[in-house]
């Protein structure tokens, strides 16, 4: 795995600022924020829009994706405990719904993960030009897919991800602009027309890639 | 050039907080920093330890690459003004002294660049927990390189660069770790055991990434 060596080899050389190892943490409960995304292998780039919400696990993403030039759109809100995926068009308000059978998985540093180091994006050379991150390496539980994780020192926040999958494609994921709650905790409802929509359990999703994927 | 999409697209669901376009800025004419580096088509990855001098035109890179999972490092200073670049081996206390043919390239955004998007890595909603950023993408003059570039809104730093290039590999920096500043000026002077080293006339190197590559 090339990629955590990345910041394996880092600990060489980087002019870290470690004065003690930090724990795995939690991000905050209410989320909403954005990330860029590319699936390099394919190139695949995307930005999606998320709404995180730990208490109910529930997530809804909205995504605009680029695949051989052609942008697709999609509108997917997933209820972890009920096992329920929402594929919503609102351009012509329909749904569909589908069996999901992911187990939750909060926004956290595994406990697991392996600390890798600590560094400032930009500077502390002058006020407002740095922001203090943790690299973190390890393992998808239950699958073959190794991770090197960027979360904020100070909030616990998500900035990077890299995703070694099985299939050699690397999976590159940039946060930004998150909000810390959620303004409108109706976006964790499904759309009133998506009330009499059938189960259709000949699908089955069975994780939040997947879904996305699937919905597209 | 779909990694340029990346932003473009992300401008129709960022929640951006942009006031009023920044203009392209200049970085502070004197600066040390790490990046890690991922040449995405070849597998290649490795960080960079690097200092840089506006005032005389110099740069000094220490480089840990990891190819095909062989791990390589090399330690190059080049004098931009005089036209000269040192591969230096200090193991064994030897010096490489070859032609370098490439004009300065400072590290600022391009006047010609392209304004993308102003967007927070982590959070405003806390203090400590955010960095602004600009995103900027555009074209390197005479070359068909196409890159897409974060720069600190304060400060000037650069923060992620992707380069697209004409062989449809895809290079990754990321910058951490910046000091604004030099701690030790003389890692702009070459060591004393590369004074009596003759310039090697049959190797030419035309740019900093040649410079990097052909040290290796």
């Amino acid at each position: 795995m090339q990629a955590i060596l990345l910041l394996t080899v880092s600990l060489c050389l980087a002019a870290g600022s470690l004065a003690k190892e930090p724990h795995p943490c939690k991000s905050p409960p209410l989320l909403e924020g954005s990330l860029a995304l590319a699936i390099l292998k394919e190139k695949t780039f995307g930005v999606e829009r998320f709404a995180y919400n730990a208490f109910d696990e529930r997530v809804h993403v909205r995504v605009l994706l680029d695949i051989d030039n052609k942008t697709i759109y999609s509108d997917t809100l997933i209820l972890y405990k009920e096992g329920i995926a929402f594929e919503i068009f609102r351009h012509n308000q329909t749904c569909k719904k589908v069996p999901f059978k992911d187990h939750w998985k909060p926004v956290e540093i595994p406990k697991d993960a392996k600390f890798q180091s600590q560094v400032i994006i930009g500077s502390f050379s002058a006020p407002g030009d740095g922001l203090l991150v943790n690299n973190w390496s390890g393992e998808v539980a239950e699958s073959p897919v190794k991770y090197l994780i960027t979360f904020t020192e100070f909030g616990c926040l998500p900035v990077h991800g890299w995703y070694d999958m099985p299939d050699q494609t690397l999976l590159s994921m940039s946060f930004y602009d998150i909000v810390i709650g959620v303004e409108d905790p109706d976006i964790f409802i499904p759309p009133s027309f998506c009330d009499k929509v059938e189960l259709n359990s000949d699908r089955e999703t069975t994780s939040l890639f997947d879904a996305l994927m699937r919905s597209l």
